[in-house]
């Protein structure tokens, strides 16, 4: 039930972020919607595709592509009200990070791979949407851009994969990553920490 | 025959779309051919990827790299002559899109999807060729401009999902489906029908 | 034995090469070791994928992380460095050119394809990396602009594959597919040799 609540509001934020994306592209109103479900939804298609779990399970409910229209119909229809509200849409931003990273870190595992590579895999689920709208918006990545968002997804996957190879029951040790993926990503973004950016002049 | 007639002229007609848009941006004759490879049949192999049917049916056939040959030299050596044709282009490439986005639709729902999700496919079969070369000629994909033209795949998908899963026969309701969505497109085109754009002041 | 080297000292060079256009970009630290690791290995990962060997050949082993890892923080904290060696690096890089077109169209035979198609996807094998870097930096591909990169690739895994195909001996005809690939590379490096831009004034 919590995780349910959890997932549906973490991927009502991805999307929001996606739909938001699009808007500031001037994309039509398909666009808008396009993108909503490609950041909702690209982070566990990719993950799905990579271990063989086909047909995703994003395109084997109709959730996820209700959320999208939701979602990217706001964004299109109230844009500037949806950026008032910026800090609820990141605390549900990194909400959704959390969970993301160790539900996918969690299928990697049961797919075979090592505790290191189903980490990895987990914050691919989790920064996967991002990424794709990014491309799709013909701009380079966010998650390149000195926030430190794929790096809290990476530490929390790590933690519940190391914990989950030395024997600490998922019970314990996935609310955990979780919680540490979404506390670092907002203790980093109330701080305003960043990873230092290349300098090609060095 | 019919089918496979379509199928060629529709294949083609994506080709070209990709090579002119390589020759816009200046690229190699390499480019230009990849190009067209990548407009005529990434929307495929994206869509048996997604449904675990590899490797893709775009992968075992001589035919689509030969058309893709063909039209990314025509592109290359003759674009001024190309573009001239805009608007035969145009027609077959609306062809393409109602074959495919059925024939795509067709292929998810036996890999068991539901009719909605079935339909996002069939339309993702349509359009993908499109926004890969977009992406690979680093622009943000034509179809979030207003075009009326994942919204008329979509549109004739849907119609062939759901008469599809009220039981109407494929030999009646594939053609009609693969109708609508050519006729949609064509009828947008020539009466300039625009979706509506964003608009992030609003 | 040679062949682990030369598949270290190969995906050493694109990680390098992906690391470097991080820098040109100045991501942070974390999208630099990123697109080191997206450059090495991608290619790979797209034939996987395509031919339905997941999880992915290098998803299950540290080796290609480790060196994205190095690779990546040398292009970070020694970019100008790195630079200066660009020779050796071209260097290593065509061999992991050869290297990586010919296991790729190995691996695209087994699986089934023709001769043709397997060619074609050991090329992918060997360009997939440097393009998927390429995207991921909002930029046009590098293998469009006139460099003498993926033809070199996709001349050495045809002859490969039709070496193949007639009945020679893999251990006769991968070494030579591999050093014609790495060889045509290395002379249109040194030669200046160029593939014919498109123009869309033509």
């Amino acid at each position: 039930m919590l995780v349910t609540a959890l997932d549906i509001v973490g991927t009502f934020a991805f999307a929001l972020s996606g739909g938001l994306r699009a808007v500031e592209n001037r994309m039509d109103v398909f666009g808008v919607v396009f993108l909503s479900f490609v950041a909702a939804v690209t982070g566990g298609i990719l993950r799905d595709v990579l271990i063989g779990a086909v047909p995703p399970a994003a395109l084997q409910s109709w959730l996820y592509v209700t959320i999208a229209i939701v979602a990217g119909l706001l964004c299109f229809f109230s844009y500037r009200r949806i950026l008032r509200l910026a800090r609820p849409v990141a605390f549900f931003d990194a909400i959704g990070l959390g969970l993301f990273c160790v539900v996918g870190t969690r299928k990697a595992l049961d797919a075979g791979l090592s505790p290191l590579m189903a980490a990895l895999l987990g914050m691919l689920t989790a920064i996967g949407g991002g990424l794709a709208a990014d491309v799709l918006s013909a701009r380079s990545p966010m998650v390149f851009r000195r926030e430190i968002y794929a790096l809290a997804a990476l530490t929390g996957a790590l933690l519940f994969a190391l914990g989950d190879s030395v024997g600490v029951p998922d019970l314990v040790v996935a609310p955990l990553g979780a919680l540490l993926a979404t506390s670092f990503r907002l203790i980093a973004l109330s701080h305003d920490w960043h990873l230092p950016a290349s300098n090609p002049d060095r």
